[in-house]
């Protein structure tokens, strides 16, 4: 199991990630050269380099079906398929019991949640920014399907969804996938939003979120919308052509998605990924949804295209410098998405 | 002037830094290719590349002397020397009135401060995992002349001092330099290290960093020490081979230093960042000085390794995962920096 830190002083997590421990000469090998996998883990017919399925999606006529990988066998006719990680930095409670570390104050509990990774498609290369809207439909409902398991444990406080797009966005696979982490504390971002979120909502009976949104939306950070979503440029975007997509009704999670919705979040995705990668030579990023199941809060997606380095001046300050004012992000990025769309039709 | 902005619910802040304003286009051909620059600005005879020195060390006869470039010429003798940035992310206020920005209830100001770079030899390769300690020494007294100078502007609170070596952490020259960020409020880090440490210091009469410092010391986590300093890898390091360095007195900012410790600082960075490039062939790293002048505080440096991608999860969260537990760290860096220290003498 491993083990979770909180700092001396800040409100700041760490997981110490001793199952996937590293000594310094692989730090060394590493940056001598990329790590070349001849075999890809998640491509058809490779399912047994991957743990058993904990969800599959699969045909059978013209019905979809789920199911999972049962007695250690592996299905190969899935249309998309979620594995535990074989690296996990959360791990399910195991039988034994773990004492505590204990000594000078510093506060410690077990990695307890899970990790887990959504193959996005058979397809090794596609990627939302490239995907078809109906494969994009499957990923969500499955994204969905884990969410709402995952929640229901009891000791999981928190289901972060992210991808990460390209080796410079710390991507250490190429295949199409999103990573799935269920936490034992909302962590630190969380945290302060749903904060801020409530005390907006205990004093204005409203949802600051929908507020920003309908503010956002007449701004020249506005980018583009569809019937459900919206996507703009946030008013301090940390990097540079940073976009976030909101629901136009307030919910709190993908849960609350009705079917028209998942499919113009489908939409949504294809666009604005398809417009990032027209407008920026497929730029590495990445992508984090915010989803917090209580009344006050709205949840959304923050794409965060790496094309700067956060280095000594923002580590140790916390503080950011962007240099593409989000207005002249919008733009652009309207520009490209609008393009993408027609692409589609 | 660049523009400082708050998020709308996090306390976060970005500066969003038109005058370094960049267009689509030029993220695509810097991951083309890297710029390679000819002609350094930082070495000697290149004065003429940057604005004029803010600050000189240079020897008359067997003493030192202080001063700046005046009346436009450059003086060439320096040993250490001080440039404005050519490209400031703060700048001090000019004698025009700007508008602030107004709507939707998004918070600005004027990202009022000063942006310096220390250029720490004339020679380019003495970084200080290689300089003579008496190169250091100049170095750290550089650092605390224009520390105490920034500090005493009416609209600076706070001045951050940090190193990014490496293109991998940020550094766009290889020339051995330091930068200076003086800002017009404390940011989110340092308000949450402030505030904590001054709770402690009201509750309990004492440093809370002296009690860690006298913790870890006695802990596997610790690495070396001199009279005055001690190296150790943080209960919660969010970076792989992460080490902070302390004064062992306390002392709110390296002001306070006597000359017998600044010697010893020196020595402390000399062997530290020499026993990180012989642990782990000169990786990239950020480092950053955390000071505020206030009784309850203890200044220090952190050093964070840049062998890791702050990714998607890392990003949309504020939580971290380490895949190098801090004692083996410690460990590492143990060995490494007597070994670095042995060499020395």
């Amino acid at each position: 199991m491993n083990e979770l830190r909180k700092d001396y002083l800040l409100d700041r997590w760490v997981v110490i990630a001793s199952h996937r421990r590293r000594r310094p000469t692989d730090f060394i090998e590493s940056r001598r050269e990329e790590k070349k996998t001849a075999t890809c883990p998640f491509c058809p017919g490779n399912e047994h380099l991957t743990p058993p399925a904990s969800l599959i999606y699969f045909m059978e006529g013209d019905e979809l079906r789920r199911d999972c990988d049962k007695n250690g066998e592996r299905r190969k006719d899935w249309i998309v398929r979620c594995v535990p990680n074989l690296y996990p930095a959360f791990s399910p409670p195991s039988s034994k019991i773990n004492s505590k570390r204990s000594g000078c104050g510093c506060i410690s509990m077990e990695a307890l949640g899970h990790h887990e990774v959504l193959i996005e498609s058979p397809n090794h290369d596609e990627h939302p920014s490239v995907a078809r809207v109906t494969q994009l439909v499957y990923v969500i409902n499955a994204l969905r399907d884990r969410f709402s398991f995952l929640m229901t444990k009891e000791y999981v406080r928190y289901v972060s969804i992210f991808r990460n797009h390209g080796a410079g966005a710390g991507a250490s696979l190429s295949h199409a996938h999103t990573q799935i982490i269920a936490t034992p504390i909302i962590p630190k971002i969380l945290r302060e939003e749903r904060d801020a979120s409530k005390e907006f909502y205990l004093e204005n009976k409203d949802c600051i979120f929908c507020r920003i949104v309908d503010s956002e939306i007449k701004s020249e950070r506005f980018i583009w919308s569809n019937e459900s979503f919206v996507a703009f440029a946030p008013w301090a975007s940390i990097n540079p052509f940073e976009f976030w997509i909101f629901p136009k009704r307030h919910q709190s999670s993908i849960v609350d998605l009705i079917d028209s919705e998942i499919k113009e979040l489908a939409e949504a995705l294809r666009v604005s990924l398809g417009g990032l990668r027209r407008l920026l030579n497929d730029p590495p990023y990445n992508l984090g949804f915010h989803m917090i199941p209580e009344e006050h809060y709205h949840w959304h997606i923050e794409v965060y295209p790496n094309l700067a380095i956060w280095a000594g001046f923002e580590k140790s300050t916390g503080m950011f410098i962007n240099t593409v004012p989000p207005e002249e992000a919008a733009a652009s990025l309207s520009e490209a998405f609008e393009s993408e769309e027609e692409s589609l039709t």
